[in-house]
């Protein structure tokens, strides 16, 4: 069989990994973004680049959309130069923007009425896993639909998982894993700080703390990096105060509480409103030291 | 050197293991607790005992003391029939209870100038690493006295750290550890219980999280266990009204904010408030579950 042809709607931070990690599976990938300085860097990869997104998805047998929110995703669908008209017949989109249940759900009902497979794809792992193409995909949609879909997530990800028929599935697994990745990263920011104001060495507690039962995912991919120095980005406070706004809106949907959620998202909101949206998500640390006065690991790169 | 003669002042079920894990390593062990039961197990496991704390202490190089509050530990020392004054000149007290740093900084205090060495030494890992000898331990007190101690503490922990000359450091970095755990199991607990109202199964759940950003030591820990029916204690729900309250009264005396161990602190509260008190710590779960009706995994020793 030959390889499909695969579109890569959105070439931020994960959409260009994503992008480059089709590429490298073999696969005919075309990339577009509504930033040129993005599709210039797809372009230096040597990857083919479009400049609409109807064009992109012209001809592909399976769309990846990789933008930040629903909204955006179903601009790319149904919106004014929406691809819905221009995908061919048998092709899938897969759906990879972090977005309410409610509304992956919603767009999944839309995309059946024109006539468009659409799979619930949200992903994790960030940008490293991104690039590597080792991202978790967290997928749910008619089974025939993932199955067509498969070779582009196999590009992409390894750990896949398919939640069941219902789009909508895929996007709750995500709200989850953002509740406990926003939660646990707001902690871990709260400790280390709390750590430095009761006079212990950061790097101390972060050799103990890995190793112990206050460990968690964020904090090693964070914390062990910003007691090192490393400032560099992972993902935005932005993204949190975005992705638990979700988890608390869907929280409320359901009738369900969700005070951990609610208290980290306070959390990343102190970060945003203290101008800090757009640095690292670990940023959160930043607002404790300028509370208290305290003194953070100095910049590796400085 | 001959092996030092150890006595554990406390047979719960970090002492119990402690003090096993002593023996294996070749010590003379005795071991007491005010309970005649707990006694009794270490006795079946061919431990000597001791009717007494001071009966234990006399005689030892090394006096462990594995009770569960500073309070219990300051009488253990200071109270009537404390063991002040049986312990022989030259020997090391380890405290290894959970305390505010504040309280292991003034006991560190009173007990030179009672002529005692004294180790602020807490632990982590759990029952199952007590039993292993595989703790974390946590020290801080004069170098000359960590290293007077050192035989015991390499028989009971795997991970040794000395944090400093100053009492009050261990139990600040157990302090912030138990933070992190604390919170990083609230927000398991919630994110669980919110997985299964969006209608996930949480066998998937578990396994997406177990690999995902989401993840953490405690989830690993507690939350698999649950999903697979196991409600065994690892711990309970009152050790965590305990601990976050000595992290919630540490901040404060700090004048430093800890909203996360603040909201954290409060769903052990209501588990207690519930009438969990005494049950596995992941109970926190059951809260949710009783709050919105829904069904938790089956025990599997049902």
């Amino acid at each position: 069989m030959a390889q499909p042809r695969v579109a890569v709607i959105g070439l931020g931070s994960m959409g260009l990994g994503m992008a480059r990690s089709l590429r490298r599976a073999g696969m005919d990938v075309v990339g577009t973004d509504i930033s040129a300085e993005r599709r210039a860097l797809f372009a230096e990869a040597g990857g083919a680049i479009a400049d609409s997104a109807v064009a992109a998805a012209t001809g592909a047998d399976i769309v990846v959309c990789v933008v930040i929110t629903g909204g955006q995703t179903e601009a790319v669908l149904f919106g004014p130069g929406g691809i819905a008209g221009a995908m061919p017949s048998g092709s899938v989109f897969v759906s990879s923007a972090t977005m309410p249940p409610g509304q992956a759900r919603a767009l999944g009902l839309r995309a059946v009425e024109a006539g468009i497979g659409f799979l619930d794809a949200p992903i994790s792992g960030g940008a490293r896993a991104a690039e590597a193409g080792s991202m978790t995909i967290m997928s749910s949609g008619p089974r025939a639909i993932y199955d067509a879909a498969l070779p582009a997530l196999e590009a992409m990800g390894k750990r896949l998982f398919w939640l069941g028929e219902e789009p909508g599935l895929g996007s709750a697994m995500k709200t989850v894993n953002q509740l406990l990745a926003g939660a646990n990263l707001a902690t871990a920011c709260e400790a280390i700080a709390f750590a430095i104001r009761l006079g212990l060495d950061p790097k101390q507690v972060d050799e103990i703390i890995s190793g112990s039962a206050g460990n968690s995912w964020m904090w090693g991919d964070r914390i062990s990096a910003l007691v090192a120095g490393d400032y560099t980005p992972r993902s935005a406070v932005d993204i949190f105060t975005k992705d638990l706004g979700i988890v608390m809106d869907t929280a409320r949907a359901s009738n369900f509480p969700v005070p951990m959620a609610g208290a980290a998202l306070q959390g990343f909101l102190m970060a945003a409103a203290a101008g800090m949206g757009r640095e690292a998500d670990a940023s959160v640390t930043k607002v404790y030291a300028q509370l208290a006065g305290l003194e953070l690991p100095k910049a590796a790169n400085d």
